[in-house]
Parts: C-alpha cells; sequence; structure tokens
C-alpha cells in the first residue's frame, strides 16, 4: 500500500517519527473504486472519512422532486465524508459517488479516536483541516447568498482549477445550483464573450 | 471578570485543572459592546475569535449592489469570527456587529497559538468546534441548494430557537436569503395556515 500522498498531507501540518508514521499507517485502509461506485447512501450510517489517493469523489444529496445537489467534490489530496452522520452517528443525508475510477484512503472515526489517544498532536492535523474547510464552506455559502450563477462559476473554476476540463456539465451545474440547462447557455455565453 | 459561560463551553470537550484554567483566563479579554457597535469590518485584519456572553452578534457580507447576507448569528455560548481573514491575515470579507447591547470574550490569533503550546489539548476542544459549525455549514449549503424558502425558514427556526422572537425579520430575510418583503408575505402566510 502507498500512502505517500497522505504522508504529504499530514507533513504540512505536523511532524511525526517513523514510529508514529508506522502506527498512523495501522490504522488507514486502501480501496480501489470503480467509476460511478457509490460509497455511501443517504440512510446509511457514515464510519469513515475518505481521503482520495487518484481519481475523484463526489458528495450530493438528492432533493424531494429529485434534482441532485452537490456539497463537495473530492479530487486528489482531498478529504470527503458524511461528516454529519460522522460526528452524529445518526443516517447520512449525503450520498457519496466516485466519479472516476478512483484510489481511496478509509480512515474509520474509531480509528481516528485510537489515534488520537495515542498520537495527541493528530488533534492539531484535524483542527486544521476542519477549519479550512469551514472557511471555505463559509466562502461557498457567501456566494450563493450574494453572487449570480456565472460569478459562482468563475469560483468554482479558482477552487477546482484540476477538475474544469474533465467534469461533466451537469456535475458543475449541480455544485453551482442551477439547470444543466441553464449552465450550458451561460458557459456558451461566457465562451462567446472571452 | 466573568469567564464562567465560556470555561463551561470549554468543559463539554476537555477537562481543565486550576492551573490550566487560569493561564486561559489570562489570555482572554473580556468586552462591553453597545447595540449596533460594529466589532469588525470589511477590508480589517481579523485578529480575534469572539465568544458571546450576553446579548448576540452578526456576521455578514455586503454584495456590490449594497445588500446585506447574513452569514451567522452568534447568540449567547456561540464562537464568532471572519475565520477566512484569522487564518489567511487577509482582509476581511465579513463584517461583525452587535444586534443587541452586548458582553464578548476576546481571543486573539496569537494567544490561541501561545495556548496550544502550552496546553495542547486545546487543540482537541478547537478541532470539535471547527467540526461541528463546519457540519451545521454543510447543512445550510445543502438547505440553499435545495430547499424553498419557507423550508429554510424552518430549519432556521430550529437551529435558533431563542432567536426567533426577538430578532428583526430583516436580519432573518438576509439570513435565509429572501428580501425583507418577501419574507414579510411568507411569513403571514405560515402564520394564516397554522
Amino acid at each position: 500500500m502507498n500512502f505517500s500522498s497522505i504522508d504529504q498531507n499530514v507533513a504540512k501540518h505536523i511532524a511525526l517519527n517513523q514510529e508514529e508514521i508506522d502506527f498512523f499507517h495501522g490504522l488507514l485502509q486502501h480501496k480501489k473504486v470503480k467509476r460511478k461506485q457509490m460509497i455511501l447512501q443517504e440512510g446509511d450510517f457514515c464510519k469513515d472519512s475518505f481521503f482520495v489517493v487518484e481519481g475523484c469523489l463526489r458528495s450530493f444529496s438528492i432533493d424531494k422532486n429529485g434534482f441532485e445537489h452537490i456539497l463537495n467534490f473530492a479530487p486528489p489530496n482531498w478529504w470527503i465524508s458524511d461528516l454529519y452522520s460522522l460526528f452524529s452517528q445518526k443516517p447520512c443525508i449525503l450520498n457519496i459517488e466516485s466519479i472516476e475510477n478512483s484510489q481511496i484512503i478509509l480512515f474509520s472515526r474509531e480509528n481516528q479516536e485510537k489515534l488520537f489517544a495515542e498520537i495527541p498532536k493528530f488533534e492539531r492535523f484535524f483542527r486544521i483541516i476542519a477549519e479550512k474547510s469551514l472557511v471555505s464552506h463559509q466562502q461557498r455559502l457567501l456566494d450563493n447568498l450574494s453572487l449570480t450563477a456565472e460569478e459562482r462559476y468563475e469560483n468554482f473554476c479558482k477552487r477546482y482549477p484540476s477538475l474544469i476540463d474533465g467534469l461533466a456539465q451537469k456535475y458543475i451545474a449541480a455544485y453551482i445550483g442551477v439547470t444543466p440547462e441553464f449552465f450550458s447557455k451561460m458557459r456558451s455565453k461566457i465562451l462567446r464573450n472571452s
């Protein structure tokens, strides 16, 4: 199993010795998932955080009219989960699916607590990860409250530069909160004007 | 200075001895603010997190058309800040204002780092606070993407039960993302039907 990308992710914020790294690796589980594979479904109980090594995942909800709304994309080196379910131990409100063939690392909440007990400085790592994620969610909330769809698309492109070309338009539309038809017209207009 | 409410907030997640409590208190600053006082303005550099002891604060942005959009309310025992500015040391994108006469505790980022160095278990406390806040922001994002204004108002009432009656309608409208006129009509309709 290759943990080099998750090790680099951790090393950005805390320094570990070899013994600590080995202990951490012992708590992780590697998994290959096929394109369009559901990793977590609404109503399940979420027990893991997922770290993306290769590929891309998305988390989304389905509203009462059957429309999908994308909360997050997770390209390589991003974490993704249904945090509501993970922390509350209540059923998931989100679905998590692989957009392409992906390699992911599963890190269970149970093992996370073991890690905190054994190597408390991981509290610092996950504090920083949570704070960074919080900032980005706050900015997106403000975007949704105050920006036009076109401006939200611009911010999407800044946030996920690696995804713009590879991603189906319907996914970007479901992220910025417009219909695929509206998105397609808007994008044509932007391309014409640029 | 009375720190009992912030001590109770901390004690929910970590246990401290008297020496640790005293060290923590030494890093805090108490402040009284009048109704409608601006505590932080867009363009400032945010250096503090604010814990509300009494009263209520709100964080909001002003869009290019002059409309206010409320990101968060902070009634007693809630934390509030411009996290983007606090973590990045870039200028604020938010304004923070007291809705009523309030007592708040200022906790600077600089003192927070001192606290982490001296009492590392505070990493755990702020990790949990950040994670809880993240869950609530994720849920609000999903609400904004998938729910009607009426459903968002219902969720607002569940999230801030203590605020419903005391808060000016224009603030609730700016939180759920509708104009005050639309909100007023919607609320009359809800009251008629209930």
